[in-house]
């Protein structure tokens, strides 16, 4: 279960400034998708990184995360459980060891 | 703290595939950007969506966050906590309540 | 075919400035996702938007497809036309007309 | 300008399936968005590509791109070259040369 101090003090944080009235779904989504894309942006020329600052951009993408497994009723860590039982039966691990391929090319 | 029993599955599921020499922090970065997409894929058209399938995307997306947050050796709940205290300094409640303009612009 | 003038321009703009060494295809990819972004940004909160700002993001997101499509080789707008048949194939008139549907749930 | 062969046939390719109702820009970039990850697929665990597969993703993306412009009623090739001339102000040629660093760390 995703812990509940920071699910608290993102409750808090929205309910404060009264922005849940901008958090529909899809708006999280969308926010979801603009944050990975700050995250790129730290390897948008190659695999060197500043840490810190990958560290902030990635804080970011999971703070929307996090508030859209909320808004949805689902716990984060459950449905990365709950999808790492379907991800193993995809790739079975004589199939995939060592290999990037998808499942449908194993 | 993130879950101890979802890293240690994780962690696990990786090392069992032999998947680590895949795991660079740039291509976990890209992994997070091309499911946050997929993520945006159920809100295409609009703001309806299938709830089971959202909750399945947003898994991969954090999948892949929690995955970066392990190679950096950060923990994602404290990054999380980390950057909403930054947040809150550039977001006073008082200025701003009930609007979704950005800080530079309040 | 892809306006001569804005090839011309771009690859002199790359040149003067010894970029290309940055340009692999996967970095452009990488770029065109990160602008996407930014683009998508003009919309996080909703269906309203400031079109000079929409027209800027959108010009850095077809700047770095022109740069990839002229990196592989091939003409943006043949890839366009290419990619239009196959998708002409998959949304019969018939079976498309005036609903969002995946092709596979047609 | 962009080639008016181009510029008509996804316009008739829309209106014969009448999905204009579905094109809003804020869906158009949310769907630039999401054909920018699945371009970004091709690069998912390194450098090497499928250079057909490449040219197909990246033609989605321009056919939102230029379904965008097309919709704010700009040219795609002319806000390209608008935004040239302000980045190359941004980008000096004797400050940028054979540096990936932004602009404001020139």
């Amino acid at each position: 279960m995703t812990n509940d101090a920071v699910l608290h003090a993102l409750r808090e944080f929205v309910a404060e400034r009264d922005w849940a009235q901008f958090h529909s779904p899809e708006n999280l989504a969308k926010s979801v998708s603009i944050e990975a894309g700050e995250l790129l942006e730290c390897f948008q020329w190659g695999p060197d990184f500043n840490a810190e600052r990958v560290a902030e951009e990635l804080a970011d993408v999971l703070t929307y995360c996090y508030l859209l497994a909320d808004k949805l009723g689902v716990d984060a860590d459950q449905i990365v459980l709950d999808k790492l039982a379907t991800t193993k039966a995809k790739y079975p691990v004589e199939k995939s060891r060592g290999t990037s391929a998808k499942y449908d090319q194993l």
